[in-house]
């Protein structure tokens, strides 16, 4: 199978979710900022990195996929896995906001970004399993920094969600402040799968 | 007609509908681990079996058109059709869900997973029929036994959970887990149309 | 502009319209068959009806833009104001069925689809100008019986709604059958358009 | 990385976007056409204004990306962000209505289009320093007077809204003829880019 559908349906499915969890934002009952900032406030910010987070998904999807040709029947379900995951992104986010950041919702959240990750890299896997060893995406990964570091970065955000000072919310901005540096570490492009893009054009 | 903008259209759906169903799931109103089992719990169960299922005629919908170079009248409301009765499922799972595995709900699901499945048949029937005696979709279903048991195990399904047991759940525990044995059935990947699409290309 | 990224965006919207009108479908309360006929019983029946619309609406849009090279302005707006007034199909449907098929929402109803019939006349309108004397489309479309005919029973539909018999509701009943009956007679494949794609194909 | 896969997301999250705001239109609860205008006759104005604003993206977006080859690290993250301020539009609209155009709502509104328009400018500014000296977008554009003229009034009608007769609500209307006079005045189409499209093309 060519990875054209496959892209697609995955653009699709990432819209869909990056679009709907706007429908999880509670308008404000009264007319005023005050209103606005009680009701929506936190919801805007979690938002904001749920949209990070989806969009970061789709721009690594879409350059891992240009060193793909075809894919398999593994590969599919590796993709469908990680396309459920991030499907439980508005109601996760949906949970942390209408609790206003109570600890155990967002080690849920941290948890989902989590899985998340660890399917990406479950996906990543296969791919590299099916092109053998010559496989151009194990080449353009290297050392795969970013792909290590942010499993670790959630798993420190959920331990402190969990134990830091449950009462103050104190680990659970710690936790926060994880999956935001998450973000943006990655919002930094990654060079080295777009010079193996480049490369593989001119060779391949 | 060519097949490329029905396939488009047909993605599309399907990723909002395999989408969408995330927004039937309620966020639960408390912040404990034990309000988000108490009220999602088995949301969470049948979104995935609904999700699986989506997945799997996404998956076959795109294996079948590989094979189908141009469509007619008839195939575009037969697949219109499985699409109504797809975009049924949110519906019907919702329901499910909301009672809290009643047996008419899972019942009217059961019909739902059920009617779908003789759709898709049907949609399958008419491209063969479109294509003529040297319909290369027809020799590559073969035997077809997986579409032939599908509708024997919905059948199983919704026949126990109308019958056996109806205040203690038994039945209702083993219409879905017929349901989800056919999931399992799909997820395998289905070897004999691969095999066709690789030698259309190759020969066609 | 091509007509690529055009067909793109209105199968994207039309995607969604189709979609999404299931979330206006309520969730019966109990989980009795019974609930499910009073709940959504008549929900059942219009979202089946608009999916038909929809449906019709994507198909000769399709079809239609297979004898469209180039898009300017004007059918870039025209086309747009046809996605419009397709979008108000789960508004207007959804009142329809939570007023138990009152006169008024069915008017409205009746109302929302003639305006996306004239939008459809007027898009077609403004490629035929854009084509020039030898429009493709213009030959294609002949005398137009069905197009000519849709408006008509459109506000044969709506006129009946308002006069007959408001309280007893069969002035209802007959708009919704005109209504049905534009459904099924554009369901039957026009064989003009699909002749004239074939033979534009070949000679063009 | 090529265009095609950031205009097939954008368009997705752009249709999605376009069609979801009928889902915050109210449905009315009585059956009499003073329910419909009582409850969401304010709704279908906004809602109007809205679908225009996103539908003037779309075209925009869509004419400039034709003169576009190769985007960066920078078009992406730039176009994620006029995304994320599109994908808010619903909600902004959605507490217009529902306060029925109180001032500060309106004001709301008024920054969110304003912040997209500076995205949009942002996102236009990173594709021609991206395209170097000989920035085939750069030419197009021009003097961009609609480009520049907009912010403009998007400061007028939010500066009314803030100060003028807050009580009587007519700085409400001038901010709403502001912004209505924008969707008017983009919707003539531009034929500075249309034009360059063409050349484009013909020499490239």
């Amino acid at each position: 199978m060519r990875t054209s559908r496959l892209e697609a349906f995955s653009d699709g499915v990432l819209a869909i979710i990056i679009t709907i969890m706007v429908l999880e934002l509670r308008v404000p009952e009264g007319h005023h900022i005050s209103d606005l900032l009680h009701s929506s406030g936190v919801g805007l910010l979690t938002y904001l990195l749920s949209f990070g987070y989806v969009g970061i998904y789709w721009n690594n999807h879409h350059h891992m996929f240009h060193l793909v040709r075809r894919v398999n029947g593994g590969v599919l379900w590796a993709n469908l896995a990680l396309l459920f995951l991030l499907s439980l992104f508005p109601f996760t986010t949906a949970w942390v906001d209408e609790t206003g950041f109570e600890p155990t919702p967002v080690v849920v959240y941290g948890v989902n970004l989590f899985s998340a990750a660890v399917a990406y890299l479950v996906l990543q896997r296969v791919i590299i399993r099916q092109q053998g060893p010559e496989s151009p995406l194990r080449k353009a990964l290297g050392t795969d920094l970013k792909g290590k570091l942010s499993p670790v970065l959630h798993v420190a955000g959920i331990v402190s969600a969990l134990t830091i000072d449950r009462d103050g919310r104190i680990g659970v901005w710690i936790a926060l402040t994880c999956f935001a540096l998450i973000v943006i570490m990655w919002a930094i492009p990654d060079r080295r799968i777009a010079r193996a893009v480049r490369e593989h054009e001119v060779t391949g």
